[in-house]
């Protein structure tokens, strides 16, 4: 008896950032995300019941055991998973082995949290064959991470604030958008020497510290919320584009004003900045956003790929490893160091080299239509995982 | 007839970011700064009559000529000096040659355009021999540059944003301060490559393009004024310091949340905040500030600064210019390349050396109690300028 269940991981355009209630992870303001193609970038989850005689649940991620004493959240998640569980008479009394893996590397960037436990409460769900809407897991993932409530779902997601104090109404739902909408995107993973500030530490401390944030939440995030769903629906690109380019730099202005300071965003996270600000300069069809971390993520429309692609791989020449095979664009796009090197030699003569190496590498994707779901027949056998030995 | 006058810089420590109007550089908010002691940084200018016969005014800034067709507002100040004289029956009807020099080098990042204005229109108060009061000459000055206004008066000044259309109550006062406020100031000059965004065009894109900017100025700044004057009024230090930090930050949350934003603080800035977080840990004893460039300006009390030149030398090494005798530490304390390598051998062993040369040089300097004077005596004949050849 097993289940197993993939999921995508999503990027907001439109930012979480602090919490009203730290326990039920309940946000300070909505937030609007893009769920990110599982073809390229996702966890898998395989739920099983444990053997017979077993007693004790588990956990292992990356094939890796992780003790369950050590992520309360992870627990949590179980716990309300087996209560909706036992409401629909299910079977719960036996422990539950939870197998996940993530096919991106931490060093992406990419937060596997919000991946992670909607892949987990998908593939519980698949183990419990209960029908619970979404929307109705989306609540409980999101008592695991904030973020992963957006991961369920496919296509343009919001989650929304709610206003209850039990959080039954912060929920995810999905955005309408029009046909025409197509986006990808670039991840331009920047090489970092420091240690970065954990996100969940880093949104308290602005709540508590950062005057600017709280009138973002409360004054400024709901317009721009109803700006971004206007421009999805209407297929206003440009818009969506603008809208999320601002809301990325409202996000580290509010980490900038706590104190002590946060900064996510280095030199080079700056560079790409002014790259994506030059090539907007006719028009507006590329954003950068960049989450807590220094790599950017910039979107545009699939016409609009390669340019950007050329201008970054001018810009930024691939760290020389001493590999010429080494994947240095990778997902739809694929290049070795050497092709990407020799792609632009005309234009990268014209510039100065100091930008060498200041990524890692760059990945290319696009958007998720499908959000997490059950995996079945075929691609169940070929994906579920087991427990590693 | 010529009068030489001397005049400071300052430095804000409640921030000046925004017009409410462009042609009489009214503020959107009221700002506060002290005054840096004039014998290590200053502006000299003698204003004097021209020779007989000519009819044209005339202007040079560092022994180079400089067409007033290129710098209107020095026309303006001018001009609003000359209609001032008028009103005290003064001789105003003659050519007028002004002779203005810098002490410290446009590198360090300091704008000369507070000191300069500052000497500007004190040297022809003296010209005119008038007994016009700071408070109404830095009115004038305001028009030159909004922080020269401040620039007039020595220890802690604020620049009133007025309420009146006509600006006439846009001026500054003196800010009273409890008689054991003392404080020093480290320049951290930082080795910049590329060209900064200027504060006259960043800042009134940042009052068009953040909504935060709009936020801070009408709710936050009012309230940090009154903090800031009774920290001054009560000699709390440590508040003078924190708020001073908070300040400064939220000036740079602003650039950030201006479309497309402004990064005035570079990765080089923000290890000296880290660094300045790091000594305050058990006690605030530190506050950097920065404005519209990569230098960080540290305050402390007197006897506090030796600890952060060390703090600094070990974290800073002085570049490699092949120059032992290069000038690494200036103003107060002096100290050669080699000189700053050897005070830290022991601790410097035990970092990593990736910061070398990160730092042009460093300045030590203080308070001015003084502000802008003309200059009389022994000490004019000694500092008067005279018409470059």
């Amino acid at each position: 008896m097993s289940a197993t269940a993939i999921s995508p991981t999503n990027l907001a355009l439109i930012k979480y950032w602090g919490k009203r209630d730290t326990n039920l992870n309940l946000p300070i303001n909505s937030s609007i995300s893009i769920t990110l193609d599982s073809r390229e970038l996702h966890t898998i989850t395989t739920a099983m019941f444990a053997p017979e005689g077993e007693t004790e649940d588990k956990l292992w991620v990356n094939n890796k055991p992780v003790p369950l004493s050590t992520v309360p959240r992870t627990v949590r998640v179980l716990q309300l998973m087996r209560q909706l569980a036992q409401g629909n008479n299910a079977t719960t009394q036996r422990a539950i082995y939870i197998v996940s893996k993530n096919s991106f590397p931490t060093a992406a960037g990419l937060a596997s949290s919000a991946s992670g436990y909607s892949a987990m409460v998908t593939a519980l769900a698949g183990l419990f064959d209960l029908k619970t809407s979404k929307e109705d897991l989306s609540r409980i993932a999101r008592q695991g991470s904030g973020s992963a409530s957006r991961s369920l779902m496919g296509g343009v997601v919001m989650w929304n604030m709610g206003t209850r104090q039990d959080g039954l109404d912060s929920q995810a739902e999905l955005v309408p958008f029009a046909r025409q909408v197509e986006l990808e995107a670039i991840i331009c993973v920047v090489s970092e020497k420091k240690k970065k500030v954990s996100s969940t530490a880093g949104m308290q401390t602005s709540v508590k510290e950062s005057p600017l944030l709280a009138h973002r939440a409360k004054d400024i995030v709901p317009v721009r919320i109803n700006a971004m769903k206007q421009a999805f629906a209407a297929g206003n690109v440009e818009s969506v584009l603008e809208l999320t380019m601002r809301d990325s730099n409202q996000f580290h202005a509010c980490c900038l004003d706590t104190f002590p300071p946060i900064f996510y965003m280095t030199d080079t996270s700056k560079e790409i900045v002014n790259l994506v600000t030059e090539l907007n300069r006719e028009s507006v069809r590329y954003a950068y956003t960049f989450d807590a971390g220094p790599n950017a993520v910039v979107f545009c429309e699939p016409q609009h790929t390669q340019t950007l692609l050329d201008a970054l791989l001018v810009a930024f020449p691939p760290p020389a490893t001493g590999e010429e095979t080494f994947a240095y664009v990778r997902g739809r796009t694929e290049l070795t160091a050497t092709q990407a090197l020799q792609r632009n030699t005309a234009k990268r003569a014209k510039v100065e080299q100091e930008q060498e190496g200041e990524l890692c590498y760059i990945f290319h994707t696009g958007m998720d239509k499908l959000g997490a779901r059950v995996l079945q027949g075929a691609e169940e056998q070929e994906r579920q995982l087991a427990v590693p030995t």
